[in-house]
């Protein structure tokens, strides 16, 4: 059985909760947003600075990403991704988990792990927020023009600290279509998988 | 259960390989090669020139690739595709099976398809093919060479037949890096997610 299982995911996808019921299914811990707390107490960054530049990268463009701004050193976010390589590779080696985004891939590319990636059809992945939003059809478009914008930020973060490109499936063990069969589906065959490793 | 599962992979990737054992698993027909017979009775081309000129495509350059040859009012190459295609959604609409190249994917993209690609990391893929064809490790660079030009030819073809792009995880419902876990391993876990659908 392998002993870290990295999920990457296109916004909507519904990778992260494919990944925390896979994490419930194999009764390993699951993290996501957890990483940001943890990795904040090891650099001694106060928490809420912290989640406002992860947000900057990640979701939103009220704070301006400088990855080489002159007030630090070496930049804010690029501590953060180095804090936060830490404490991936710290859990990495507690034991078998689930850990969603933050190019755990590439951070723990010399570990046995499995690397998932989860993508989905634009308007099915539109339609899945839309619901779970409960947003009208009518916010169709400005919800599609979200799911592109952060996935082009998750794009660029994968480019910017692995030298990688996001979503191509040899960066990956297993890439699925997470709408075509279902989150159930993608999670059998997950298992399946890692039964021969 | 899906209908038609249909196979894209890397050179060496063993792909074929799963797809036939796939194939007898679900005790459904296996196409690959099969396709040019079928497809030259169709168009009533010898089946010689057939094979020679879809070698030039897939594997050597020994014959000029000419889409768009003065000699046919549509080339050679392109009525081949399309009787290729046509044998393709005749089987298809027969039942189950397993096709293998061909962009049938796209072919069939109307249809309701289980669409796989395989791929693996080019080393393991030139050491597998070294060890089936019992070459020595010498001839590994040799091989790599080959590996390269036929992904690079299984690409343009799918992008001159298809305007899509050739390994990108979107255009297929399950993507597999075939050397980590084993060729079984990916047979479960496709079995394991067509379950669901």
């Amino acid at each position: 059985m392998t002993k870290v299982i990295t999920i990457s995911r296109e916004f909507g996808s519904g990778g992260r909760q494919i990944g925390y019921q896979l994490a419930e299914r194999l009764g390993i811990p699951f993290y996501d947003k957890e990483l940001i707390k943890m990795a904040s107490e090891d650099i001694e960054i106060e928490e809420h600075i912290f989640e406002m530049y992860d947000n900057a990268f990640m979701e939103k463009e009220e704070v301006e990403y400088t990855p080489f701004s002159h007030t630090y050193e070496v930049p804010m976010s690029d501590q953060i991704f180095i804090a936060q390589s830490r404490v991936i590779r710290r859990l990495a080696q507690h034991g078998p988990c689930v850990i969603v985004g933050r190019c755990a891939d590439m951070v723990l590319k010399d570990e046995q792990c499995l690397n998932l990636f989860f993508y989905a059809n634009l308007k099915k992945r539109v339609h899945r927020l839309l619901q779970l939003e409960r947003l009208s059809e009518e916010e169709g478009k400005k919800m599609e023009k979200r799911v592109r914008e952060i996935d082009q930020k998750r794009k660029d973060y994968y480019q910017y600290y692995t030298g990688n490109e996001w979503g191509k499936p040899q960066n990956y063990h297993l890439c699925f279509d997470s709408q075509k069969a279902g989150m159930e589906a993608c999670i059998d065959a997950a298992i399946a998988y890692m039964a021969h490793l």
